[in-house]
């Protein structure tokens, strides 16, 4: 039996801190639940200037081929974040047959096709529960606890920014300007909000859980991006009268006859569902499987701790594979061919509002306009009007992407429609 | 390489036919997460003649070591419920060295003590995520995901027939005697309805909860247990008028100076509590962590395929354990000793309902008895008065266990005092 287990570290900035913080308050319990002790025994910093109080407890390197070459560390955990040299080092230390931890989205979500099987060449294990959902456990409860279910659905609340963004213009009225600008003094948006705002960073989380749920590789490309950015107010002050919340929402769904759909964007819960309670900088990933019915997993999804406390639920949990020499026990599932569902079989209701010229049979236009495209019209509502423009209300019942498409361009053709303001999809889900 | 796990399954009522009917269906899926197929190679039922149906497509028997000294069978799932002879059936399993899955909480919360030791000696997988929760997944997650945390709360509610009743209570201002006659006839309450009513079913899930969450060996006996039986309608409506839910939550705490305490009871919760929220049927366990802060895990906690769902997650990770002999990788944790909070130090808010002799000077013997026992008064409405008697209800700010428990006494002998109607604790808690 090892005497100890070795971590080496990439990177000892926000969240490799909280790493180093959680293995020395928690090294007693860690080492009964392991059965032997875990050291950091080097870690990989950028400026060996900057990090001499570091210096004091941690054997530090600037190159990574003295932790990937070193024999006697067990496992490499990256948390140097963005693309690259991540990649790469991540791919080094696989080559080096060294187990990985890791917490890096942008990495997983464009290279895990090449990353995975190469850990599975080299008979190691490959962990990253912390790159969805910061310290909420999902990854692990989606590979063991729900492995006997089909998956069916996973809807997910996966941002905290935009997510404390939209709590704070549906809670206290302030519009997308002001609060983005609020959110980048608090330091819960970063000067360049693009990234968050627009949606990408949710979808290559959702790249993440789909792939899990659905066993097989889903790749950016297959999302549908939308941010909150140009999100109006009153949308969401409209969709409260109506029962609805808006959430940012990376939405996966598995149809057994018209396969998958992955899609990130502003959509509108019933206030009744459990995502749409949930404020703030929280995460949430709420499942729908077979035999589960639905589950959700809610919890910080970002931040120093949170994320620190998964990474170290990844190393207790290669450390217990080393121990019992079972490294590579869960390997990737993504073993099911991909089929995509295609735009005129992704199917919900949608919130469209507009605004038409104040006339007789205006009404009657839009109706004959959506009729057309086969969309069916749960309820309008006008809400103002304003110099004989008046702005309308319209929630659909389940209406196609690809017929939607059409019924937003026809009615932008229209004479009598000024402007189509938003067009934002509904889901109504009963719980199961 | 085995070709195939074998198991063979106790008991096929309604969890157990749910666990054939997931294990049917999602063969293919199961097959390549594990590497090898899982076949059901005998079944245990009491009456043979009864499971006539079951025996065209299973092996049936009625004896026990037909299952348990079968040297074929790599995993026993015992699915008999209640506690004899699950507990004999589920030991002598461990005995022959054959791994155990179970959904049965009744055992684990009154022979944990001795189970997880012989499973421990025969160096076997006993895994019991089922027990609490139903199909959430919540006891792998303790145990690994959070595993570097230091846990310091756990609330949950874990019994859904009393939050489906807690529910209908709130929601349609039914009474206690007619939400159970409408439970029981439902079927989501039993004829006899004590164990669930009376808090019995929640404590037994808590002492699970509480022993993986502390790493120590909680009994039942070391938890307090008040049930809703007898919870008033008007408590609840005044409890919503001061913004709280009321639900029967189990709550265990490990304060770290002055130790663990355990208690089940009816518990207003602020309504933006995430756990005010969970409706009907639905349970939803709440873990504080040094290190995540806190986290909520929801679904449904009972059921046919729900529960089924968690057992075969179990069983699928017993059969990973066997084909990477690692079975046993995951340990009993209960390594540390039990520090149990006194009555003394164990402090939260309060509200109290009690009829009083509506005339001068009552108020003031009130809050003097109140002072008497060290209780700060934070809220005293008078809500109503009837014939000389008005009802006072009471919030106090943080009182210990035995100072409330003496200012009840002090209060009871008061002669304004006619009646102390209810005492219900508070759980306020920001979220972390």
């Amino acid at each position: 039996m090892k005497e100890c287990i070795k971590v080496g570290l990439l990177g000892a900035g926000t969240v490799g801190s909280g790493v180093l913080t959680v293995l020395e308050e928690n090294t007693a319990e860690i080492e009964k639940k392991v059965g032997v002790p875990i050291h950091v025994s080097k870690i990989l910093v950028r400026d060996m200037k900057k990090a001499k109080e570091l210096s004091e407890k941690y054997q530090l390197t600037d190159k990574i081929e003295d932790i990937v070459e070193d024999p006697e560390i067990d496992i490499v955990v990256e948390l140097i974040g963005r693309e690259h040299p991540a990649k790469e080092y991540i791919a080094a230390a696989l080559e080096h047959k060294k187990n990985v931890v890791t917490a890096n989205k942008d990495v997983l979500a464009k290279y895990g096709k090449e990353l995975f099987p190469l850990a599975e060449e080299n008979k190691v294990d490959f962990m990253f529960e912390a790159s969805v959902g910061g310290g909420i456990p999902i990854i692990r409860p989606l590979k063991s606890c729900l492995a006997a279910n089909k998956v069916t659905s996973v809807m997910g609340i996966v941002n905290g920014t935009t997510n404390y963004m939209l709590t704070k213009m549906s809670q206290e009225n302030m519009d997308y300007a002001d609060v983005l600008r609020e959110a980048q003094e608090k330091g819960y948006a970063e000067s360049d909000p693009t990234a968050d705002v627009g949606g990408l960073d949710a979808a290559r989380k959702l790249v993440i859980l789909a792939s899990i749920a659905f066993n097989t590789r889903i790749d950016l490309s297959d999302v549908l991006v939308e941010g909150i950015d140009g999100l109006d107010l009153c949308d969401i002050e409209h969709g409260k009268e109506l029962g609805y919340a808006i959430k940012l929402l990376a939405i996966a769904k598995n149809n057994a006859e018209h396969g998958i759909s992955v899609c990130v964007r502003p959509t509108m819960l019933p206030v009744s569902h459990p995502l749409a309670g949930v404020n703030d900088v929280f995460n949430a990933i709420f499942v729908t499987g077979d035999a589960i019915g639905d589950a959700m997993f809610m919890g910080r999804g970002a931040g120093k701790m949170p994320t620190a406390s998964a990474v170290c639920g990844d190393i207790i949990d290669v450390a217990r594979n080393i121990i019992h020499k079972s490294n590579g026990r869960i390997n990737c599932t993504c073993f099911d061919e991909k089929h995509l569902c295609s735009l005129e079989n992704m199917m919900s209701p949608c919130y469209i509002r507009l605004h038409v010229q104040d006339k007789p049979g205006v009404l009657a236009a839009i109706a004959a306009a959506f009729g057309a495209q086969n969309v069916s019209l749960k309820n309008v509502v006008q809400k103002s009007k304003v110099k004989g423009v008046a702005e309308l209300v319209v929630i659909t019942y389940d209406v196609s992407e690809l017929n939607l498409q059409m019924a937003v361009q026809t009615l932008k053709a229209l004479p009598i429609v000024e402007k189509v303001c938003s067009v934002i999809r509904v889901e109504d889900h009963d719980l199961e």
